[in-house]
């Protein structure tokens, strides 16, 4: 198997809210909410997500947190939390700052105010409106890892 | 900006584990753990974590829960749980089937047995040693969103 990951499904409380938010915070843009004629039934969550299709063809999809737990077989209770990060390498030191406000004043919350690291980033930390985490990396004396 | 996602962190609970689990699982394989030299101090988080570059140049990365709670600035409590999961798409029907099997070997838990959902795909979900929601979608009747 090549070695891939197509998509990001993130589980939010609110798809309204949601999608407003990365376009917001982070200028991506979407046809809207789809598969809203899938209603969820004793055995199919609904259908109903938003997707935005990023540059590098991944596709970051939001979908509500108690259909995600009902597609997965999972308590809802266990699709909560925030077990992991999706970074984003920026080109400078500013780009960090102004995304983070960026994402601030779109109702995001900074959790981590961008500091240098010892292995030679310069990085903060926000989180969406459900506590997702997201880093904005700007690397201080090199290429990223390739 | 252009709309990217560079990385991927998933927090752990132990590293090594986490590391040959997803060896044996999805095939993917790393230079090992590095940035040991990194240790944790009042400031810092340590930098040890372990990076898979992917075929589409987006980095899958395993780090401690504990040194992602501590990055981030959040309670350790606060990185846990599954509020995502991290999709791929095969091109069969039987490389869902085979690719859950192949994670349960290695560890893994088959959380949601492979069906076929009313948007056409047929999918199954496999959890990590840590409880993190990997999606298995084969698409029945035509090419996946572009």
């Amino acid at each position: 198997m090549k070695a891939h990951i197509n998509a990001i499904t993130l589980g939010v409380s609110d798809l309204e809210r949601s999608l407003r938010f990365y376009h917001a915070a982070l200028g991506l843009s979407s046809p809207g909410i789809i598969g809203t004629e899938y209603v969820a039934d004793d055995e199919n969550p609904g259908g109903s997500a938003a997707m935005f299709t990023l540059d590098n063809g991944l596709i970051l999809s939001l979908y509500s947190r108690a259909d995600l737990a009902k597609d997965a077989g999972l308590p809802v209770g266990q699709v909560a939390g925030s077990p992991m990060s999706l970074g984003i390498f920026v080109d400078t030191r500013e780009d960090v700052d102004r995304l983070l406000d960026q994402a601030e004043q779109a109702g995001g919350v900074i959790v981590r105010p961008p500091l240098e690291r010892p292995w030679g980033i310069y990085s903060g930390y926000f989180a969406d409106p459900d506590g997702h985490l997201w880093e904005l990396v700007y690397f201080l004396n090199a290429q990223p890892p390739d």
